[in-house]
């Protein structure tokens, strides 16, 4: 895979005939077709991708995983990444930790009035470079236009679908105490990065979004330890505290983290505490927990480690008999805190 | 199927904490599950929905349809139907006109900061009412709320997927000269229905959408043609002028029009009248247009007056051997005039 910015230098803006979104774009009629038809089909183009028909014609036999996010972040474009890469992304990971392989995506568009092309392009490209590197197909669309002040630039939904690796039974009915957490990357990286540059925050950081497909860490796990990988989750909004708080209230189990053991970036953690924001809290896009047998605990870990997007997995904890439906953390002193579910936003439009 | 009012009677909001829909419900953390399992999760349930997980698990075998819409429509609510109701029957009627059979759907919020909850759960409502309506389960879904201002009330996206009817082999390759295009009902409904209520536009009229599923009437018309059947396609934005200029031009073949045959409401057509709009240009939501064997057309149509639905069906053209790519109708006078794709937008967000 090229890097992105040769990717993207490798896809230019076709000549438009206009140089911004306007309502008739969503239309159904002439200029829908014509933005269409200059750009954006040949840009995503596969032979699966439903040009003229109300929907594309796929195959599958067997168990499938469907998933389904909006993505509304705010700014647009952000250190590390754009809403088009995270609205590919976002899905992908989604599939993916139902223990599948993601195939294939729709994309929907609302966009907003006034949106100038070159953007809408950029983003445009994005989806495409996102969607290689995961290995997924765009198969189907739809565009909307609302006027301007009725929506924020750009909206986007993907929808993915794709069939379970045959190795996996990922369940939350198979966690189990003993059980060890893994984080796969460092934490609280996309929530830091999109603070970072929201209006009256900004602060000098070269903090990154970690925005990335984690399809194929997955399968690979999958492929090498089969059931011995209970469950699968991506801690985006509401952060690894919230994540893990919905898994030990489901299942009523306890949850114990080592505070000593979290993966955190030393610029997202001091981010962190000139802003008072706990990392657990942040959202992450590149990311996930798995809840592994301890015998295979270590060796996801080493598994991880060759994988630059996945450098620095760690095992942050263990799921444990008492505490039954808590998440606790171990502080520096030996003894222990609870970590909550956050109750309301810590930072809206993140994704 | 109980009618809608009395439906709606019998799903009452529950107490909710709160009145109106605020940043924090988009959050992914404690106001989030609290929004959805006051009532949302309980409301759509059903054994798949996936209330914990990244998505839902689903089975097939074979080939199946694929199809995204996002829904925008102001006013949310309109003579005839909501949002909501069109989000569900849009999508189904997109998996159904590629000849398959909707089973599932996604379905994506985007709500702006101040929705009252009420209006939110009268949405939800018409949501159930459709998906029971037409036989489909909502799997999985997404919330994501935008700040005051940055939204308009709620944005929703669906997306839908079926197996194909066995007997279904609907394909745009497959329409030859002498075929017989039938319109389903009465069309321009909707596209009038949604004007007679834009601000600035309303006059009295009693016109309602027509929005509703089509997925039963394709079944039935596939299991008795079959292959006879050679395209569906449903004139939503664009109207019929759209959605048949996109054929001709695909196939380069000619479309010739009855005038007099083309089923109009005569409010409807009083309406257009008086706003100088042509009924071929306005959007539909319960309409189809099937293009079908000359031998099976009359058969096709009294079918379909047996359905209230579509108790207006009409053979209202005929694929010809001349004239390619174009669309032309009969006027009165016996003379022919060239219906043009529709260049711009007639009424921007229309669904």
């Amino acid at each position: 895979m090229k890097n992105k910015s040769l990717f993207k230098l490798q896809c230019p803006a076709p000549k438009f005939d206009f140089d911004i979104i306007t309502l008739a774009h969503g239309s159904g009629g002439l200029l829908t077709n014509k933005l269409l038809e200059s750009g954006v089909f040949d840009l995503l183009k596969n032979e699966k991708l439903d040009k003229h028909h109300d929907g594309a014609m796929l195959e599958f036999n067997g168990p499938v995983a469907f998933s389904t996010d909006s993505f509304v972040v705010s700014p647009i474009v952000f250190p590390g990444g754009d809403i088009g890469e995270l609205a590919v992304n976002g899905t992908v990971n989604d599939v993916a930790m139902c223990g599948a392989i993601p195939q294939y995506l729709s994309l929907g568009f609302i966009l907003e009035e006034g949106l100038p092309i070159s953007q809408f392009w950029d983003i445009l490209v994005s989806i495409k470079y996102a969607a290689e590197k995961a290995g997924v197909q765009i198969v189907t669309g739809d565009t909307k236009v609302v006027d301007k002040g009725k929506g924020d630039k750009i909206f986007i939904n993907t929808t993915g679908i794709g069939p379970v690796h045959l190795k996996a039974n990922i369940d939350i009915a198979n966690i189990k105490a003993g059980d060890k957490i893994i984080a796969s990357n460092s934490i609280a990286t996309h929530g830091i990065a999109i603070l970072s540059v929201r209006e009256g925050l900004e602060f000098e950081t070269s903090i990154e979004s970690d925005t990335c497909n984690l399809n194929h860490l997955t399968a690979e796990l999958l492929d090498k330890f089969g059931e011995k990988i209970h469950l699968f989750r991506d801690p985006t909004r509401g952060g690894v505290a919230a994540t893990l708080n919905e898994i030990s209230k489901e299942r009523n189990m306890g949850i114990l983290l080592n505070n000593g053991a979290i993966p955190v970036e030393n610029q997202v953690k001091a981010a962190c505490e000139i802003l008072g924001l706990d990392p657990l809290y942040a959202a992450n896009e590149g990311v996930f927990m798995a809840f592994v047998s301890a015998d295979v605990a270590d060796k996801t870990v080493e598994m991880l480690h060759r994988h630059p997007e996945s450098a620095n997995a760690a095992i942050i904890g263990t799921v444990v008999d008492g505490h039954h439906g808590k998440v606790l953390i171990t502080n520096q002193m030996g003894g222990t805190r609870v970590v909550h579910m956050p109750v309301g936003e810590q930072l809206p439009r993140i994704c």
